[in-house]
């Protein structure tokens, strides 16, 4: 077998078979097929695609470069959640606690801010002594212990992911759906978990703009998934304005011990019981969406999901003490209020340029190797369809320095639209998918 | 600028700035960037095309990424030809001299044998002594003296063009219009020449299949060529079989002389004076077809051409007489006999296979270290068109050894195809374009 066939085999548009997909894989990995080789035919996966068959043989091959937790001996059904990327996304810091609180295990395997979204990993280690590089026993431990456990990415992990993920980054080969289905899987099948829901985002702050384009991947998500013997389902949520209030990494930890107390804005409330009862159905096929989303709720308001959130954040090395109560939280001092210019209604808060601001305040990362400040982000105060008078607060910036707080701040003004009618509020549910 | 957002730019389809591909091709060329991203761009040029604009840069970078011959201070035309590649091809062979003795100089540049097909410098390789790795001034030397040169591609001609080919040969993007034009012609552009003919080969027997990607082709060189300044014409010709009757390097240096002393197949006699027409017609606005091709004739009955030739040969440190008498000349010792199993008449004799037993036999390279067989080769003693009788002869295979010969028998009998009725013989010029 000789990589430059299989690179011109999939140029034409052929469907490639696992052994050819697997050999790519394994000799670049191991050093024997170089780069330079492997981009070209990352192209031209980008212009030809794969059949569900390829994506899942080169999940599989991906999967099988580094080594898989298995679970199996922990009792019960394992689910996870994945998001696609969004700002202001605190949902899978809500939803492990509550699933887990309505008794299914939540292995959940998180990543870092990318870009202008956020990421769960650096918003858990705003909390002070917070881990999330796990041994097994550790993940064993905390999983019996808190019903869930946060992991981060490990060296042994799908090693070819990150060869993959790196080499995409540079050739322009990012946004093709079958290399998205075969990273994503090939992490989360890493994490022993049954069965996976998909968040899969769509709208300006999204990585996805369209419905459709959302479509494609969450397809391409659900049916690789069920080729790997994994069940799935996936649901569309809109992502054209940040998610609840908060913007930032500890903003979010902050907001989300809010929610757990029972203060959920409407979004994030409709987001989470969704994706809740999904992750539910799966471990129990008989039970009704509605009925899941009950479960969640119980689970929120009886208390029971905040108590096993601030027992994990103890678990993973947390000072729990500092997060329990939400209005003790400070934030960065250097603070900046937004005043509407105009009297209206919120028409428009672009998910893309509050992430965009937020990361110029520290909350994400402008190069590899910059600094998060956990303290940093912004509070939205006003969202889409509230209403404002001339010169009332739309929103707050935090930084720990002034250095980019007046380019955040324009930036923030410009993500806001007001109308002169009232603007009536969409859903946040787009489509919901079970296989 | 950035490489990532030139491919990127390229792969969504847009056009490119000559300012950017000069980016990509001097920062390639100087090391500063790697190999992963150019073939990840090449990848993206197979699958979106260039613009004619685009090649020009292209070109433009490439040609400048080495040194340019200037033969300005040499007095009247500089014209070349190029062919795509064929089996049999010795039209440059004959040209040179041909279009030299009509009293226009001809600096061409040539290349090795590739794949299935055949190359002017092994043959001329074949002739004892020739040299074509020459300096600029035994360049002029030898074009005021014979009135043509044939040189080899030198480390100084468009190094770029060296360092993209290897990359798209194990990178799967060969096979792109506007990066076989700009390899082309950023190597002929180096050699000082005032136009060129090209003869674009459609057929079995050729890189370009099809008459259609062939005249694709044809429109890219001619219409870069005028962005470059270039005069330019294509020719397309047919390359379903070998032209004339001998295939390999010494075999086609044979059959070169004795179609210069007279004695022309008809396919050579009609692409010959035909190029030639169109090479003399760049040199000359105001001149007809016809009577280029009747200029042509008249310097090969007049044995001025072959004359021209053999000086030529002694100018680039060749033995002349050792194949001025083409009947003395020992192709290579082991012999065997191809005749046919079946009376009818000739029907096909594929190019593509006859090259390929070729290679076999030693006449072309097997792998990139091989080492060529000068005396190794095919002649065909039947071609289309013609009546065979059972059990007569239909071609005779020469090598060094027996070690292939089964094996390009076999090949050689494959290609042979032999019919009930006679076959009309089709023409072999499918198309002219003069601009």
């Amino acid at each position: 077998m000789r990589a430059v066939d299989i690179i011109v085999k999939k140029r034409n548009g052929s469907d490639l078979g696992s052994d050819e997909i697997a050999f790519l894989v394994e000799q670049y990995t191991g050093g024997h097929i170089p780069d330079y080789q492997i981009s070209a035919f990352l192209m031209a996966v980008y212009f030809q695609g794969m059949t569900f068959d390829e994506s899942a043989a080169l999940t599989r091959s991906m999967l099988a470069s580094g080594s898989v937790l298995d679970l199996s001996s922990l009792p019960g059904a394992k689910i996870d959640k994945h998001s696609t990327g969004g700002v202001g996304d605190k949902i899978s810091l809500l939803l492990a606690p509550l699933v887990a609180a309505c008794g299914v295990k939540v292995p959940m395997l998180c990543g870092r801010a990318l870009g202008h979204t956020g990421g769960t990993i650096d918003k858990l280690e705003a909390v002070p002594g917070y881990r999330t590089s796990l041994d097994e026993p550790e993940i064993r431990r905390v999983l019996e212990e808190t019903g869930f456990v946060f992991m981060g990415q490990t060296e042994r992990i799908a090693p070819a992911d990150r060869l993959l993920y790196a080499l995409r980054d540079v050739t322009g080969t990012v946004e093709s759906v079958p290399l998205i289905t075969a990273s994503i899987l090939s992490k989360k099948a890493a994490e022993g978990s049954d069965g996976f829901v998909f968040d899969v985002k769509a709208g300006r702050g999204a990585f996805m703009k369209s419905e459709e384009e959302a479509l494609t991947l969450a397809r391409s998500l659900v049916r690789t998934a069920a080729l790997l013997g994994k069940k799935a389902r996936a649901v569309i949520t809109a992502m054209d304005e940040p998610l609840g209030r908060m913007v930032g990494n500890l903003c979010e930890i902050k907001e989300t011990v809010e929610c757990l107390s029972g203060r959920l804005p409407a979004d994030i409330e409709e987001v989470t019981y969704t994706l809740g009862a999904h992750m539910l159905m799966l471990a129990d096929n008989g039970l009704k969406k509605e009925e899941g989303k009950a479960r969640c709720r119980r689970a929120l308001e009886n208390g029971d999901a905040l108590a096993l959130f601030l027992k994990n954040i103890a678990a993973q090395g947390g000072d729990a003490a500092a997060v329990a109560q939400p209005d003790t939280i400070r934030l960065a001092p250097q603070e900046t209020t937004i005043t509407a210019s105009s009297a209206g209604w919120v028409s428009e808060v672009d998910a893309f340029r509050i992430g965009h601001a937020a990361v110029l305040l520290g909350a994400g990362r402008a190069r590899r190797d910059s600094v998060i400040v956990p303290g940093a982000g912004i509070e939205l105060l006003k969202k889409t369809g509230d209403r404002v008078e001339r010169g009332q607060e739309l929103c707050r910036l935090y930084a720990d320095t002034t250095t980019n707080m007046t380019e955040a701040a324009e930036e923030v003004r410009g993500a806001y639209d007001i109308a002169d009618k009232a603007v009536p509020q969409h859903g946040w549910i787009l489509r919901e998918l079970d296989d």
